[in-house]
């Protein structure tokens, strides 16, 4: 089979690889489509090589594909079965696990970056990993489930409830599948977005939308909400003005979800939190509540998915993927490997 | 009567007043004991200024005190009555108080910053604002009644169970009442400070706790917990170090809970908070059943509170109590005024 490496260097390719036939409680997964998360462009630019201990190794984790072999004690799944991958490996014997959030495991192995990932024709992985995707669902669309669920398990983190205002800061493609749960959960969403493409791109999908430098972002907020201010943020531009304006958003003891990753430490004005007793809620990866949430969602064709799909490209172009990603053009949203093609 | 006035640039003075009679749903309180908070330090070194209209004027809120008069429409109250105040005057229709979070009113006046305090011989407050205090209880030790529920109000946001382990950064007066309250509720506590004198009064309460330059907190707290972690933190000590410590402390899923209050923005490493899904709880003054539970607790007997006065100063040398504790002598825990003397 073929699976496309990441050698190192900002450098991903095609090379031969073994099929690896499932263990007891494995099933092995031909990969249909698998996108490209803007965790792999941290691989990508090197910002990852700390957790990948063993190079060349596959990477990517926001899969779709077909079941072609299990285990000997595999009962739930049959060859033929459509799934999607929560790409999670926990120990199942830490304080997290055993107080049920394996999702936060301390000895979490995330299944493409700490362990191989799903850019290669078959992807072996444990059984408990996997969900089905529904008849109704392609398996082109199936691949926008992980980074759908991530975004139910930050609205769910928020606890969101119909009707309330919530504001996303950053219009990229996580804050675009934020927002579309939280439209889809009730919501009244406001989306603050810099780039003018991505912008337009968020209007079209039906949002209203602002750009902060040009609409005085907090003064809006207070005005469309009755002099209130919102009841929830979702902090999703991973930028320091995000974070600034974060904090002034809110009601008193009202929300605000830390959905972005910060590499290094940022400046937050606790004081503005603390006058308001605001709390920041972090949220990490998902559970399979989330999955299981993301999958109904997609089967009710609230949104077009085909919208956020911008392109795609072979298993042999994984390096093509990255760049177009990586070079910031802000039409695109989500670009798709697809792993069946060259077998 | 005699009034003990802020005028500005660090200046206390007494002056003759007006008895203020109360309206028809207020109490005029005649003053026993009003401590000395950190926040009136803040007035005193001019922090607070663009808080206080009216200059000069009483401050001062944590106090206790017994009814000397009652508005025409007072039935809950009468002369005599032993009293300690919860000095927040709310607007009862923001969008926190209609939610029920009138602390947290997005028009909060607190009294003693926003409107007059206790540093006078009476002070005439709405009857909303009292709490009984019960006769087992000193005038003297009421005055303690208000910090203690700043520090109930903080255990109780942070959700802290019975059994668990938590770690109080900073061994001032709040966290050393903090941790008498995370005791008192059932928890492991381990005190980090780093002022000898203090250190040593925090261990004569009979807390663990250990100088985090001589010794290794993260590592200690780990190896206290079998490798968990910490269930909840509380940052208290307001500085840099305490916030750069406090994240790689909790277990994932774990809290931490600001109880320090921050004049500017501070760096705070987020993805350590991500990584572990760990909430940053903020904390603002206390609801009426914060009182409730610090008079309850004080009740119980369950610290020596003489242990924690450390002066008392007559009313009309309020400035010399706020220069001892300005002096950041660390035996300094609660220096009280005694606002019967002089009449």
């Amino acid at each position: 089979m073929k699976a496309n490496l990441y050698e190192g260097n900002g450098t991903f390719r095609v090379h031969d690889a073994e099929i690896k036939r499932p263990g007891p409680q494995e099933v092995r997964v031909q990969i249909a489509y698998c996108g490209i998360c803007g965790t792999d462009l941290h691989i990508y630019d090197g910002g990852l090589d700390y957790r990948i201990k063993n190079l060349p190794q596959a990477v990517g984790h926001e899969c779709s594909g077909v079941v072609a072999e299990v285990g000997s004690q595999v009962t739930a799944w049959k060859e033929g079965d459509r799934v999607v991958v929560r790409p999670l490996d926990y120990c199942g014997s830490c304080v997290a696990c055993k107080a049920g959030h394996s999702h936060v495991c301390a000895n979490l192995k995330f299944m493409g970056i700490e362990s191989e990932g799903a850019f290669q024709n078959y992807w072996t992985v444990h059984e408990r990993t996997l969900h089905r995707l529904p008849e109704s669902l392609s398996l082109k669309h199936g691949a926008l489930v992980e980074p759908l669920a991530v975004c139910c398990h930050a609205v769910s983190r928020g606890e969101l409830k119909a009707g309330e205002y919530a504001v996303v800061i950053g219009g990229g493609p996580i804050g675009l599948l934020t927002a579309l749960v939280a439209r889809y959960r009730g919501a009244r969403v406001l989306v603050s977005e810099v780039n003018p493409i991505r912008l337009a791109k968020v209007r079209d999908m039906g949002f209203e939308a602002i750009d902060p430098r040009e609409t005085e972002i907090v003064d809006y907020v207070y005005q469309q909400t009755g002099g209130d201010g919102a009841d929830i943020v979702f902090e999703v531009s991973g930028s320091q003005p995000g974070l600034d304006t974060m904090v002034s958003l809110p009601h008193p003891r009202g929300r605000i979800v830390l959905v972005a990753s910060y590499p290094h430490p940022m400046q937050v004005f606790l004081r503005e939190l603390f006058m308001k007793e605001v709390n920041l809620i972090t949220t990490r990866v998902y559970e399979a509540k989330d999955f299981d949430d993301a999958l109904e969602m997609m089967t009710k064709n609230t949104f077009d998915p085909e919208a956020l799909i911008s392109r795609i490209y072979p298993l042999d172009q994984v390096q093509q993927g990255m760049q177009l990603c990586a070079s910031g053009a802000g039409d695109v949203v989500k670009v798709l490997i697809d792993c069946q093609d060259p077998q």
